[in-house]
């Protein structure tokens, strides 16, 4: 069997993930390229693939239309934007995922990102950076209404952490009624319309998969709506909160600030490069050693299932595929 | 009475604690140089003053020499460091401060700075505005041995946030047997000595006053013994950790970061401006609306008390100015 790892890191701060492909007898390739794949460097290297360990790479239907051996596809991750699941199940190719090994590293360095913007500390840093002793006189959790979009393992995981900064003021949204609300001691949760939170929150987290429902749920028109000191965080997916728009609302200074963990193209450049009110990451959510480690390993442990021949254990579930035919 | 408010910002997001003192009628002058006073800035300024509503300019000796009024010392913020105890009492000024008041927002910077330090988003931030994309794996509070040295009102706040992120290996030190070690479920707390933090701990924060005992409390000496990825945090004073130390252990990466708030000198300019693994901000630990408010209002109440010939209600306790005689 030969399998093909394009998701990078991988296997760097921990060997396991590693050892468990060679333990089944495969034959590994790691991503040669050492930066995220185009659409076209996947393309190529995809025949005679069998198993696609696989990051947020483009799966299309164009590069499944190479991949002339491939039968499972096992993502480093939850997010399944970038692989065309109806075009996969065509061709008979399995898909499973990490839904949730990455949670616990994302919802804490949301954390990190809040208070970042509510202290400006991010560009006390760069000021001082430059010799510019620069002094910002910021807010405390407990001072904003903070708006969580998404309770899934990650929202959910978010305000768990800010029950132990005792927040009185939470206003989630879940899509699905059958979400539950979150209920910490020390800590008010209010379940409100998403509409609610654009208009009241002080700060605003998304916690929500791409999809072609969610794309642009934040464009000028929902700014529009936000308070004129509103901050916006994205550690989710890129093309979510329009990247365009929320750079024109930074650059006319019509919100407060932004953390920016995710982008339409990446790697990133462009003109949030640019802006200093943009805290910028590259894509580093789930980027902690144990969580990465945790992600790496259960993909492994899948392909080394289907190649035993033993069921997956985690399958993307049915209601993926439903969500893409509909 | 005259008044003269050295502490900036001051009034800025909430005129009350200004009110207060027009209220008893008293002759407001505030810091006309808009920065931090030096000595003789102070010296110049001090004559003809009853009330100096201070911030951590230094009132020294000769200072307190040309204060041919001066009845009263309000603190705005909890440290004493800047203020010659013994010579305000031989001249039978008294001194004030706001202990409780600035602690919730040095707490939960430091939980930013915790969080950015092992992430490294401060890193990768410089360098996305540098138009560089970099990628960090960073590790989770949960992944790492968290050592908190003062378990005072902010040390023991800290210690409270992180029972949020269910951290299970918090080392505590206090010099003072009868501080309480804080218990929280979800979260383990050991009370060590301060050299076992320096062995084992993976991030170090410091949550003292700056004293002559605590002066270079961590110099090239202490830092030796600490692990070689180690991340240091000083939000309480400059000088706890010798800064010209912390620039050549973090030059010589025999560290693996530091976050800065405090320096020997403020505003500061120096080496650490240039160190990308040395997140900075500019003393900024108790700049939020909620703290800063209360700390001018508690320190302008006292002013107000002293005009109306009140008791004082936070006198600095007796065993301050005892430290300073020992």
């Amino acid at each position: 069997m030969k399998i093909l790892v394009t998701t990078i890191p991988f296997g760097q701060k921990d060997r396991k993930p590693l050892e468990i492909l060679e333990s089944v007898g495969a034959d590994i390739q790691i991503n040669p390229l050492g930066r995220k794949l185009t659409e076209t460097d996947l393309a190529d290297l995809i025949p005679g693939t069998d198993i696609l360990i696989a990051g947020t790479e483009p799966i299309t239907e164009s590069v499944l239309d190479r991949a002339n051996q491939l039968k499972l596809i096992a993502r480093v991750g939850i997010g399944l934007d970038s692989v065309d699941l109806l075009a996969a199940r065509a061709r008979q190719v399995a898909v499973s995922y990490t839904p949730d090994a990455p949670s616990p590293a994302v919802a804490e360095l949301t954390i990190g990102l809040m208070i970042d913007l509510l202290r400006n500390s991010h560009v006390s840093n760069l000021r001082l950076h430059q010799g510019v002793w620069y002094r910002f006189f910021g807010k405390r959790l407990t001072e904003v209404t903070i708006g969580i979009i998404g309770l899934g393992r990650i929202g959910s995981r978010v305000v768990k952490h800010l029950a132990g900064f005792d927040c009185q003021s939470i206003l989630v949204n879940d899509i699905n009624p059958e979400v539950q609300t979150p209920e910490h001691p020390n800590c008010k949760v209010r379940r409100v319309e998403v509409d609610q939170i654009f208009h009241e929150a002080d700060i605003i987290s998304i916690h929500i998969p791409l999809s072609p429902a969610t794309k642009d749920l934040i464009t000028a028109r929902q700014i529009e709506q936000m308070k004129p000191e509103v901050l916006l965080i994205n550690t989710s997916r890129g093309g979510i909160i329009n990247e365009s728009d929320l750079y024109n609302a930074l650059n006319a200074e019509r919100i407060g600030g932004a953390a920016v963990d995710v982008f339409e193209h990446e790697p990133y450049i462009g003109p949030l490069n640019g802006m200093d009110n943009c805290l910028l990451t590259a894509h580093m959510g789930s980027m902690s050693v144990d969580c990465r480690t945790q992600m790496e390993l259960e993909a492994c442990e899948e392909a080394a299932r289907f190649i035993m021949n033993q069921p997956l254990q985690s399958s993307v579930p049915e209601e993926e595929f439903e969500n893409r035919s509909a």
